[in-house]
């Protein structure tokens, strides 16, 4: 656990939704970001690393997109309720994807397992912001 | 104009969509990434910084949805396409609401002026490769 | 606690150097590069934000600089030595000029107070490293 | 070329040391960070991807520190002129470990030969700042 919550709760600007939700989600995107960026570097030095090509590229893109929303996340005076519901839908998709194919192969590569359940957390974490409706996305046309 | 057409090119993976389109997106995020950056750093050096602070978190804000989305465009050899859909839906949003924020302080406030053009023009790069449909949406139920 | 020192385990990869080092040092720059993130945010939406400028300055430079070093470092299957010693003498800097600042504001913003607990743990766990020669420094002239 | 010289220029904060040459360390720091992502994923498409283990570990460093050096560079109002100073240090090795490297395959990747270029120019633009002491560090003891 990181100091993400105490933080948050020091900060003078208000959070309208649940303090705990957003800690944790910022909580599950740097732990997702951080077991992204190491597996996609143990994926590179495994044997079969021409098998892991998939893999090492969904790494690399959930560990960016992870990175972006904890960050987005963290500046918690004032949301911009839109773009933070677009790139938690980003973020999800991103967790979805890696762990998808970290589960093939979860029974040969540890670091793949640990990253598929890291990655499940935070699509979870981020789907509860998501569900709760806590940053309402403005209907705006697609791509609007 | 990075060398990032360059790179693309020389690259062994294809790519689907239009080379030029994604080429001018991924420059189109850096310059922005750049100048939101350089912009929020001016506004807090301003006198009136009381009065920039929207300005400061979207900024902020942009530059990392646009760094992100240039590092997920850079890796053009196996696109999530559905990932990238979404994250560019993030960043034609973080774009825009940046541009409009910035346009209120175009006026007296010079780097406001040119980070209002370049978020712009980054809006548009990527509103081009979401028309066009580069990178068709799986159509799934929200937040799925 | 991430689950890095799970993940740099289960890499097929060697760290020379003592594993919960390592881990602990990815783990300080992931927290203090959220707490800096979370604390600039916060300066920014304070009522003095005007005598938070250096702070708001040295907490995003400190947040940027921690993001790198805990990357680089989570890619532990093959370091480049002498890039890793340097960037941990950037770090150390940049976490401790970021705590001295955090400090003078510390009485009466907590977040800030938080900040420099967290900066301070960061420098330590950096210093760990250099102190331990971990990642020697092929002495090049400087700038070489 | 992105727009950093001229946001550079419309900041109210002083740039002591020549603006020229600051802004085009920014522009190279960001070509090098996108021709590192863009080359690494490319080295993994490859089919000698066994090969160029070191290339993509290179390369994805490389594009972290180049891209916290540039982001901390654009930060011009008030710099921390002993942090800066280290962090170029620290985007010189980078580069200078990943042009050498680039350069063992550039015969036969394309994109490695032009990353290569791209990183011998970026660490020829953090030199200039370095040669010109336009960072001085306050001579600390290792590891200060």
């Amino acid at each position: 656990m990181s100091h993400a919550r105490e933080v948050l709760q020091a900060s003078s600007g208000p959070v309208d939704f649940g303090l705990d939700e957003v800690a944790a989600a910022i909580d599950a995107c740097a732990d997702a970001a951080q077991a992204c960026t190491s597996c996609a570097d143990s994926d590179i030095a495994e044997q079969d690393v021409a098998a892991m090509r998939d893999c090492i590229g969904l790494c690399l893109d959930c560990a960016d997109v992870c990175g972006a929303t904890e960050r987005v996340l963290s500046r918690a005076t004032r949301y911009d309720n839109e773009l933070v519901h677009r790139l938690l839908l980003a973020c999800v998709r991103a967790c979805a994807s890696c762990a998808e194919e970290c589960a093939r192969h979860a029974a040969h590569h540890e670091h793949c397992r640990i990253c598929e359940e890291v990655c499940r957390a935070c699509e979870q974490a981020c789907r509860v912001l998501l569900d709760a409706d806590a940053f309402d996305e403005q209907r705006a046309p697609a791509g609007g």
